[in-house]
């Protein structure tokens, strides 16, 4: 089961992969998957929302909390 | 005086500034200027390359040591 959060600010698949690194260095097993077009993050893994939001934040992207 | 890199896979704004995150985070004091058309960052701040490397492969993004 995924959880799936907004992110802002990525635009292309360098941001895609920059955030994917940045929560995978936080949450090493973790599974990302980067939905430009709605501007979302799937994490699998059951890795807490505030190490997500850690990890993008930190990247310079905006956390924008769950996805509904 | 700055120490300009060549840095691949930047392509947007979102890009330009994870960079400049990576690096700020493991050189607190540097000044970064990214020129996305060049495909360089600029650092500022007696950072060593080892520093620099590090920080743009760890956000996702290709090294390509100095520039000329």
């Amino acid at each position: 089961m995924a959880d799936t959060y907004k992110v802002g600010g990525m635009t292309c698949g360098g941001c895609a992969r920059s955030v994917t690194n940045a929560i995978g260095k936080l949450a090493p097993g973790a599974a990302v998957t980067v939905d430009l077009e709605a501007g979302t993050v799937a994490v699998e893994g059951g890795v807490a929302a505030e190490t997500v939001k850690k990890a993008v934040e930190g990247a310079g992207f905006d956390f924008g909390g769950q996805a509904a």
